[in-house]
Order: C-alpha cells, then sequence, then structure tokens
C-alpha cells in the first residue's frame, strides 16, 4: 500500500465473462463462493487492500456472463492490460477478465448502466450433448413456439414488470422498465431468447421464458401476456425457468 | 430377471458421448466414479442382472469423447429406442447415450474396431472463454504452426509408436499401428490436430501432441519425428499434452 501512498484512486471497468455453474451466484455471501467475491479477493491481492467490484446487477446461482461489467477503485497504477492478465492468472478457469479500461470518475457499473441484454437457450432435441448440458435448458417435448415468437414480442414496450418479479429483489422505487427488443429465434436445436431492456428486476428473465414456455405448452396464449402484465400478479405469469439456460450478454454505457 | 428366462441374449453396441471432467477415465476402477462403471451400473439397474459394457478401449481421466462404442449383453427385451431413453434418464447429463443398436453375436466394441478417430484442441488466444475452458488445453503463447502441421503429417503411415506409448497400457503383441490420416487445421482460436488410424497405444495421441507443441516451441524439428519413431525411446519424444484437449471423435467398424 505504501508504493501507491499519495496517488489518486483509478476508477475501472471491468468486463467479465463467468461459467455461473459452480458460484452461488454475482453477489458477495457469507461462507459462500460468489463471482463477487472471488474476483474481490483477486483485486485485493493485488491492490493490497480491500476492493470491492460493483457489478451491473446480480446473476443467480447457475446463470452465466458472455460480458458482466463491474465498476472498482485501485490505487495500484499496473497498466489495464497487465491487471487483466493478471488477473486471469490469479482467477479460476470459471471466470475470466475479457477487458478492463480506465473509466471516468463517477461510472458505476449499476447506475450508469443504460440496457442490458440478456440470453435464454432452450435445447429442443431428444439428446443434449454433454459438453452443452450446463449451459441449456433441456426441453425436448412439444411447444408452440409460434405462439411463444407472438408471445415474446409482446413483453416489447415500458410495462410495469410486477407480475414477472420474484420477491427478495432489492428495493426498487418502480417496477416499470422499457424493453427494447423480445424475440425467439432458433439456432439448429436451441430455441434461443434474446431480450434487451434499460433494466430488469429480480428474476424478471427467468419468469419471462417461464411464461413463454407456458405459451409453447399452450397453458397460456400469446395475448395472455397483457392481462399477466395488467395484474401485476406474480402468481398469474408462469414458474421460473431454470438458471443454467440463462446469459447475461451485455451491459450498455 | 424371471420375465426374461430362456430368451436369448442379446448383443447391444451403443454410441457414447461424455464430458470426462469429473470422471476418473473410462475404466472400471474400485471407488472411482468411472465412465465405464456409471454406464454399467445403469444396464443393470434395467436389466435386473450384471451387465458388462467393453468399450472400443480406455480414455483417460479429464479426456472427453463425441463417440465412443461399447458393446455389451442384455436379457431384457426392451425396444433399442426406448433403452437409449431410458439410459439418458439415469445416467448423469455428462454421459449421453447417441444410439443403441442391435449387434451381430460376435461383435465386440473393441475387438471388433478398424479405425479410430481422435481430436486435439489447442486454444491459440490470451483469453480462454469459461465455456471452454474443460474443452481445450490453452497455449497462447508463440507456436510455430507451420512446422506443426509438417510435423503431424509425418505420423501417417505405419509405424513403431513404441516411443510414443506411455508405460501402464494393456499388453499388447505389438506396438505397429497404422496412423491413416494426421492433420492440424485452425478453426477460429483453437488449433485442432485431428487423427485416424487403427489403434492407439496408451497415451498415444496425448504424446503425439506433445511432440507437436515441442515442435511448435522450435525445441524439435519436423524431421525429428522419424529420428523420435526409429528410437523407440518414449525419453525421445515430447511430453504428455495434457487431458482436457482430447476428444475420442468416433470408432469405425
Amino acid at each position: 500500500m505504501l508504493a501507491h501512498a499519495g496517488l489518486l484512486m483509478r476508477n475501472l471497468k471491468m468486463t467479465l465473462a463467468y461459467d455461473g455453474t459452480e458460484f452461488c451466484g454475482w453477489q458477495e455471501q457469507p461462507n459462500q463462493i460468489t463471482v463477487q467475491g472471488t474476483v474481490q479477493t483477486v483485486l485485493t491481492e493485488i491492490d493490497g487492500a480491500p476492493v470491492t467490484a460493483h457489478g451491473s446487477g446480480r446473476t443467480d446461482a447457475g446463470v452465466h456472463a458472455l460480458g458482466q461489467a463491474a465498476s472498482f477503485n485501485l490505487s495500484n497504477p499496473i497498466p489495464v492490460e497487465n491487471l487483466s492478465r493478471a488477473m486471469n492468472h490469479l482467477l479460476p478457469d470459471a471466470i475470466r477478465v475479457l477487458k478492463v479500461e480506465e473509466a471516468a470518475p463517477d461510472f458505476h457499473a449499476r447506475r450508469s448502466a443504460v440496457a442490458k441484454t440478456y440470453e435464454y437457450r432452450i435445447w429442443r432435441e431428444d439428446v443434449c450433448a454433454p459438453f452443452l448440458s450446463r449451459y441449456v435448458c433441456p426441453h425436448p417435448y412439444p411447444l408452440d413456439e409460434d405462439a411463444m415468437t407472438e408471445a415474446a414480442s409482446l413483453f416489447a414496450g415500458t410495462h410495469d414488470f410486477c407480475s414477472l418479479a420474484a420477491a427478495g429483489g432489492e428495493e426498487k422505487q418502480t417496477t416499470v422498465r422499457t424493453i427494447y427488443s423480445s424475440q425467439l429465434h432458433r439456432d439448429g436445436g436451441c430455441l434461443i431468447y434474446r431480450v434487451r431492456g434499460n433494466g430488469f428486476l429480480y428474476r424478471m428473465v427467468r419468469n419471462m421464458v417461464g411464461t413463454l414456455l407456458d405459451v409453447g405448452r399452450r397453458n397460456l396464449k400469446p395475448d395472455d401476456v397483457g392481462r399477466i402484465l395488467a395484474s401485476k400478479e406474480r402468481s398469474e405469469a408462469g414458474p421460473t425457468a431454470p438458471a443454467r439456460g440463462l446469459f447475461l450478454v451485455e451491459v450498455d454505457y
């Protein structure tokens, strides 16, 4: 620490990919191995003093990230390329730093975020290759994919997503969010739901996917999406889809 | 068992894919979780009597399979499609049965095999995505890939591969094998070695790759391949490459 005394604290932004399978989610928790906790341990080792990494938001246990963003202060003057390399040397293979960059003093990964993109991968074939099983939710049973596609489009726009939020999220002043795009597409045996919005409530994407799956099973009709949103009742929407199919793709600033 | 009494024993062939990361290799061993042991437990549960599954050959701990083959006898008259489905229901996600088919009475997955194909995946970029790390060997340092390509081609043909076999293999009458093709190619950030031959000695593919990496690092020249083969000395060849980059792709009959 002495070596850095007198230097201004730097504000940095990092972009991370991780396989969430073996972590108890992003957020630091006592006696649990979490992504945030693991990243902070490494940053603290590099800086010689406790470092807090603020993520763009939490991801649940088993949820993956292709491009999670986090901001943190560092006193160590190490160049960003070297910091990225040092972190990857110290981190487990399941977490990779893709980029570290200098950020404006007021940059904050959660508060500065303007949009996030998530993908949910549903495996539609009978047999799921063992190499994919951590990264998809298998559903080899009949689904009305046309109805799901129609229902997905109805999430787009500005709505109160209260009925799609699980209890236990951080306190928010509003449950209104704007979804910029909400689309299903096929990639071989994989049915992919991709959604981009200005923010997401706790478990909202997994609850949207659970609702789409209920439409696919014809337990709900596409038109029910409007009714579910208007009800503001969690019990009206579908169940929470499993974590392993979900990826935080990117965070826009 | 009573239900099947008097029925002829069926001889079946199955094709399996597995993620070898969390198994102590293919071969059954006391007090270890192995692929063969796991598959046999499931078959024994289905048949009601002990079933032995003969693999086309062993794979080491951490080695994966896209198409391992195994033969086994079953008294249960269950149709092959249902057997495949029942096995996948009972097996862990890391092992998938791709196909079960009726085989000739004298078919034996090891003795009847006429060729095998392996692939070894070397990751060449600085950062390896967490979703790939179980399936590639990272090597972000300089490699003379042209020299490696030339060296790889020199393994083709019929040679005594004694110098590329690890101790501990099954007793064989000969260490001569015929390699039908041996080639390197690039697929994005991945350098892929693909080799097909009539048989492989214990750890032979990983020792071939270790030798190719030594050529890539310019510790050996491509022409050294001939000398290494002629020496019949394990110490002349390169080190054993890590297991996690290796896939048994297919077995031909």
